[in-house]
Order: structure tokens, then sequence, then C-alpha cells
């Protein structure tokens, strides 16, 4: 049994989400484990990780209007406000969803289902710069 | 130190929870493994995994009906209407719920509360299979 | 490649988030484990684990004045209120938030991100006794 573990720099542009199925299993193949588990987090509470549909872009724009009706920018139930309308709405959002996934590996190859992508769901409305920790142990 | 891996097919009669508890213990005990950690997959994005009261049912339909109140079938705000209207509304269900769970292993089983039970959560209408996959790593 | 197991109990005074990143911290660099992957796992269905912002108060307040609006105490949509009228809202937050957190160790010491706490949300009007299950995997 042996670890690899890792980081790496994703930039996003703004309040939406953002597949990075390809980079992630593009990394575990690399790793040289046939069998095991993946653990990917985000160090970040106004971003987070989320398994979806990969298929119709429309879910992802489903799935943000929906976000974006549940918890409104400008709420007046917020009171942290001071860095700006979005960042209270983000915080919830990333409760809501996941900080980190795991998932396992076989053949050597992350065991998605057919219609599953890896994304970053950004919640802020600019662009950030976003870190992802990825962990894999197995033999 | 040791890992196993497996896949598991549940069939599923429409929207609601499904009980699982009993088939995860008997498969974590057949391992052999006496500490570590138990990490349930689900490949689909339309079902998700919980671990909610196994004690009175009516918890599970008050889940159920709570879901069914805050993503309405039918909601025009869903665009992604192609595959049913039921589909939008269970990709947003699964991204509120858990796509993956890890569990520790403690003395050969595991180590659920008292009032903890593993549920497939079913989000459409109609019957499905649903695959899981299982990992376990430890000693 | 080795493992470590333990359990910690906290006690909450009612519903709110209590941060226990020190306590997670400091059991982390006693087991001398340099790179790994770390569960927390909590055994009860009416309180949560969430990674959140750690430095403004407020927002933990805003967190939970917004799981208050969404799922109300007193909902007449619940049926299950024999433990109480916070009980099932309590189900119901948990579902929408973790059971279990997995996150990566490195140089020794959980990787959180700089503006990120563990916290226990404790979903109960009265304080209760929570345990958490910690396991470390690594080398």
């Amino acid at each position: 049994m042996i670890q690899q573990s890792d980081e790496i720099v994703f930039k996003t542009s703004g309040r939406a989400l953002y597949d990075i199925t390809k980079e992630v299993a593009s990394w575990v193949k690399k790793q040289n484990i046939q069998t095991g588990l993946l653990t990917l987090y985000i160090p970040h509470t106004s971003a987070s990780l989320l398994i979806q549909e990969n298929y119709d872009p429309e879910v992802l724009r489903d799935l943000e209007r929906f976000f974006n009706r549940l918890i409104p920018q400008g709420d007046p139930l917020f009171r942290h406000t001071t860095e700006g309308s979005d960042d209270m709405p983000a915080h919830v959002r990333s409760a809501l969803t996941a900080t980190t996934l795991s998932i396992p590996v076989r053949r050597g190859q992350v065991s998605l289902g057919t219609w599953q992508g890896i994304f970053i769901y950004e919640h802020r409305t600019a662009g950030h710069v976003r870190k992802i920790l990825f962990h894999l142990m197995g033999e």
C-alpha cells in the first residue's frame, strides 16, 4: 500500500460549475495505483466540490438558478456583508454542498458513473484561484 | 494494511429512502478487517447516499416531504426537462445530499451510531437499478 | 502505512456551531503521521460536521439564521414530532450538511485552508453530548 499527495490550482471566472474531470482522471492515471481511494479536498469556504451530470450543460445552469433563488444575494437576513453581497450566500452554498469527495479507484481509473463529472462550484461572482488537494491511497 | 473493493446492485421502486444498513454491515463483517475505513460511493446523479434515523419511518417520509416542497417537480425555473419533470429535481437533491460516505470500522464492524441507518435515496419517481461501490481499507 | 483510531466527546449547549479545530489539530499532531488522510465521523442524526469560515462569528450566526428559516420549527409539514418540534428539523439539517469529513494530512498537520475551521453543528435546541470518531491513515 502506498499513497500519493498533491495540489493543483484552478482558475475560475465567477459563479458557475467548472468541470475538472479530465484533470482528475489524468492525475490518477499517472500515479500507477490500480486499486485504491481518491480523496479531493477544497481548502476554501466560498467554493465547493460537486459530482454532477456531465452531459447536458443546462443541468449546471438549472442548478445555479436553483441555488441563486434558494440563497438570494442581498438577502436582508444576512449581516456578514463586508466582503460583498455574494459572500455570505457563498458560505451557505458551501455548507449545502461538499468540501471533500472520496471516490474509489479501480483498474487504475477513478470510478465515476457514466454520466458523472467532477466539478468545482465557484460561489463568488468574481473569478478566483482555487486550490484542490489530491490524496490517493492504494496499490 | 489491506483493502477490499466491491460493487453491489440494489433495485429501487421510486422516490423514497431504502435502508441498506444490513447489506453494508454484513459485507463489512465478511472482509475480516478489524480496524479501518469504509467508503461507499454511488455512481449516479439522480440518487444519493444518506445517513439517517433508522427508527421511526415517519422521519423518512417527513424528509421526503421536505425535499419535495423545497424542489418542486414541474418548477418553471428548470429548463432541463427532456428526461421528465422529476429529473432536474433529482439532480438538485443529489447536489444537496451525499454521493460518498466514509465510515470508520472498529472491532470488525461499521461504526454507526445507535439510531443511524445507511440509505440509498432514490430521487426519480420510477424504480431504478442502483450500483454502490464499496471500498474498505485497514487491518 | 499505519492507522490510528479514536473517539472524542464534546458537550454542546444547544443549537449553534462549535469550533473543534484546535482539538482536531492537536489530536493529529500527536499521531506522528506526516502524510495521510484524516476522517471525522459523527454517529448522530441530529448534529453534523461542517467546514466553515473561522474568522467572523457573524458568518456562523447568519448560517444558523438561514437554516432556521429554511427548515422552520413547528412546520405543519412534519409529522415526526414526538421528540419535540426541533427534532425533525434537526434530521433535515443533518441530511443537508455532512456526517463525515475526510481531510488530507501533510507535514504532520491537517490541511485546512487559511479561513477554514472544523465545526460540530448542533441542531437540537437543548445541549447534548456528541461523540466524534477519528480515523487517520498514513505514514
